[in-house]
């Protein structure tokens, strides 16, 4: 931490700032330049402290606070795991696929019947559904649940979904191999802690305005609850650009892993908005890096009651999983194979 | 709702998407252009239907769904309001002030005991406070609420704070006149719905990349959730602008007026990030409508555990308000008066 | 210019990045942490060597390369000025307004005498028009700029236009008393050159994904080429909100105002997109420090062959000037009086 | 293009736009519904007249103004073309490679050697270079393309440099095979036309906030004034996020392919901002389609005049190849040779 201070800043002046430094339980190293004071911080004990330290911008003597080094010391150690027999961070790449929402049993397992035989490791579906209008259809809640559990079970999916509420962590939990954080909640520091007291595997959205660095601060408050088995998950971002829903910031993908060893997948649906850009985003994705993928598969994409334009048929997935499979192995890597076909 | 086909789409298709149409009890009206059929959807019969019919962009052969009017209904139509006697949305402007975060019981009460003087109805200070890092600083939590609760009595003011965390809507509602919902949840609709089901005052602040429509209808779901006296606050969006901690999007505030009856404040603290520029962005939010101001006050800012850098003291809030109210005069409106002081 | 490096750097490295910073003149002093190796960088002799100092970060031994202070110095001792009269920065407020493109000698002479008479000292009228699409309108030329020196001399008033090609820069610098250099063209540095040669005063707009630092530097541009009389423009950037065409960064002005001298106007116009924003934009540009507005007044702005859904007429441009001053008044200042007039 | 009109809009004000929309040579096509009139525009005689009847969102009467089709048609209809036998958007992938700035005759031939004997088939160097400060170093202008001229023939590459000056089109044409227009000029339309009127093949990089739209009628500005070989340049765009340089839009690539035939190519050096992110990012833009790469190399990254951090070295563009290679591949597509090989 670099603490530079503006010219004209009090001997005094240094040596309150300096006292301040020390009651954090830091060292403070003076370096007077020839236009003025910059201190060193040394022996920063914690990241308290080092949140601590960038309070001192407050002061007005204080020019600027420059942060060294990562403010996340959890997400850094953690290591490569498995949810259920499914490595990620490794050298396979997992498929996640399924409807937006679950409708109706009969969509549910249809979806998840298809997307086992074409490969998906990971059966994805909404039970309960953020919505920007209070208008719109917010998912069948604890029945789609029960669907879920039984369709994974069925065709040796696990299965992931989403949480909204920190009250229904527990049930959600119950019923789900991996909880998922949306986009809009990545946030909600009172969820991230209750997903992660779960000790269940978290799938963490980016959220579309959080830059990289608040994404995995994000993911550090899941760790620093109890989980360390964290899916960091890009789905575009929000920019000024109206041809696509956001902008899949690809580049994320490498950023996260030269910062961490979180695996991070890609959701081409929510980042594209377009079913006919589904294929060359998930390519991308792969060719980049990205430890698997979360794709909205629907029966038929045209009757959904969510996101329709962002769903493949099962068809066009089972079509275009060979095809992703060549970009994998381009890359040194295989999509994996799902459980109940070992 | 106007539904545009690509060119070549069937009569058959034609037939197929105005039965959907029929199906959710709208009457479509088919124009047959020299190179397209356009759909014209009358008779929508409220907006669940509404939102229904927008999901027809799913459907391979429609081009563009183009929605007309508002989403929203409820704000739309909603009164002007007070907070136990302080008009929201009217001719006054009113003030809130306090620290960024409740730090102690001596902190809170000379700030409260300095606005009040100065000018300020509203005694903000936080309780529990969102923070990117889990190694922040949280909040006092009830604690903190005991001592607003306090402060707000002994100075005359009514009190605003945060709640983040759905299950503390009843607990803070309890010691607060009006519950604030951050900018970081603004979609957090559980929290939303709980707030609404209070019945209490709702200051509701944009989300750092929400767009108005999106931060309008994060309102609709709190009114129809039960409450209808939302403030709305303009607290500066995310965009590539590094000079400032966001930026403020003045414009938002006639926007907003043009579209629904709900008061909008503005929170220059937030929205700039430096102590400087409170006084000319509070002065533009004056010039340009708003019905209110949030700002930080600290009694040393300097010293604040958190946010000093956009906090005024207690001195240079009492040296602000009369020049804001000569701004407040230029626009034919003036700064509310404090309860205690009347 | 504080170097910091990564740890684990050898003695030798740190030797060679010392021998390069001394090779620019500037002095190197070497701090050692205790984990890492920091070097401060003096008596840097001036601007060019300042920005080849930031090269340094291509070294893979370098972290980051913090740079200290401004890039600019000459708009930084920039004095306040006057265009043929008319005082820049100083305690009026300048209105400057009229079509945004010259149509016709009818029109521009209409909007010439209208906005002369309500308050504005400056004309605006485009002659070269920047157009996203090949298929628009681009302006009537040079029959253009000689009806705007026309109308400017016939109604007493100043006259701004648009130059977008370095080619033109003379021809445009002989009929107008400021060159106006788009949002467009912010970056496009031949033309900045061109236009300082010629000494006239020129008009700087933002450009629209432009930092402020960036502005600043192409405000430099103009200034070491030749002209220090620089008028800068805030007119919005671009951001992912819809509702208005851009977004109106009401903070850069008091922002640039504590970099530099520099008068800011702003052009509600631009930034707002929509007549119905232009009045509490003007508003907030004035109560928060802006020396000027650029507006959009037309005699009929529905039949406008450009930009009429952002145009005042001219009976709402002469109802809005009165509330302008009384803005201005509560801030201490006042709107100017036309040349003509006093 | 049809006009909503808002409800209650009178007879004769319906009658007066059918007037202004038949003026331009089109038909409207009037249709009541039951809460307002509806205008569907037909038979629109060309772009110039489409560009008019969106002027007609500057009636008070009218809503909104909804273009349909493209505002483009020259480049929608441009074939597939090479460059002195290098072909474009075809079954091979071009690489474009060499410094951010030649520097010295043995830097330029000492990278053009190099990355002819790895792949490339295209030289880059800037002679002229645009730079935010005014003190940064602006290239070595006809000198450098003296150079570029030599070393593209001994090596057997072709060779792309930046103009910015419209009076340099013709220098820097008679120098390099293909000339480049940069982020900051995509909107400089007088360059764009000289550009155009040069006959000369033109890579054209997308604006730093320009949506594809723009880019693409920027693109047309090129081709209707007289050059149709036009090569789109993505090279990420402005965004919040801090981590990179700029946001690689990688969906850009697909969306541009879907809208018209030119070859888009993506630069991952500007993109990203950073060596390290090179590969992933190139990686990623082969495998959604991009038609080649423009890669910054440079013998010596870490003595670069210029973006030395976003250049790779010599050694480190030979070893990216081959894996580039395999990923093409894996698309069914191949890195085509250079000519002097073949």
């Amino acid at each position: 931490m670099i603490v530079v201070l503006h010219s004209g800043t009090s001997a005094t002046e240094v040596q309150s700032i300096c006292e301040r430094i020390r009651a954090l339980g830091c060292s403070p190293l003076t370096v007077e330049t020839s236009d003025r004071t910059v201190i060193h911080v040394e022996q920063i004990p914690g990241p308290e402290a080092r949140e601590s330290l960038k309070r001192l911008r407050s002061m007005s003597v204080v020019e600027q606070v420059i942060p060294l080094g990562k403010g996340f010391e959890r997400i850094a150690e953690t290591a490569k795991f498995d949810v259920g027999g499914i490595a990620f961070g490794g050298n396979s790449i997992v498929l996640m696929a399924g409807p937006c929402t679950v409708e109706s049993e009969e969509q549910l397992f249809s979806a998840a019947e298809s997307v086992s035989k074409a490969g998906a490791q990971v059966l994805r579906g909404g039970a309960y559904k953020p919505s920007t209008s209070p208008y719109s259809f917010h998912g069948l809640g604890v029945a789609a649940l029960e669907m879920l559990r039984d369709a994974g079970k069925q065709f040796g999916l696990k299965v992931v979904s989403e949480v909204m509420d920190p009250r229904k962590v527990t049930l959600v939990a119950e019923h789900v191999d991996i909880l998922q954080i949306g986009a809009r909640n990545m946030q909600n520091y009172d969820l991230l802690r209750e997903a992660g007291r779960s000790g269940m595997p978290v799938l963490l959205k980016r959220g579309m305005s959080a830059r990289i660095e608040e994404w995995l601060l994000a993911a550090e408050y899941v760790a620093t609850s109890g989980s360390e088995k964290i899916i960091l998950c890009e789905r575009g971002i929000r920019t000024f650009e109206t041809a696509t829903r956001n902008t899949l910031d690809i580049s994320a993908v490498p950023v996260v892993k030269s910062q961490c060893n979180l695996p991070v997948i890609v959701d081409p649906s929510h980042a594209t908005g377009r079913r006919d850009l589904i294929e060359p985003a998930s390519k991308a994705a792969i060719a980049c890096g990205a430890d698997g993928l979360l794709i909205e598969v629907h029966p038929n994409p045209e009757e959904a009651l969510k996101d329709g334009a962002q769903s493949l048929s099962s068809e066009e997935f089972a079509d275009l999983v060979p095809r992703l499979q060549a970009v994998a192995e381009a890359v040194g890597r295989k999509i994996g194979v799902p459980n109940a076909v070992r």
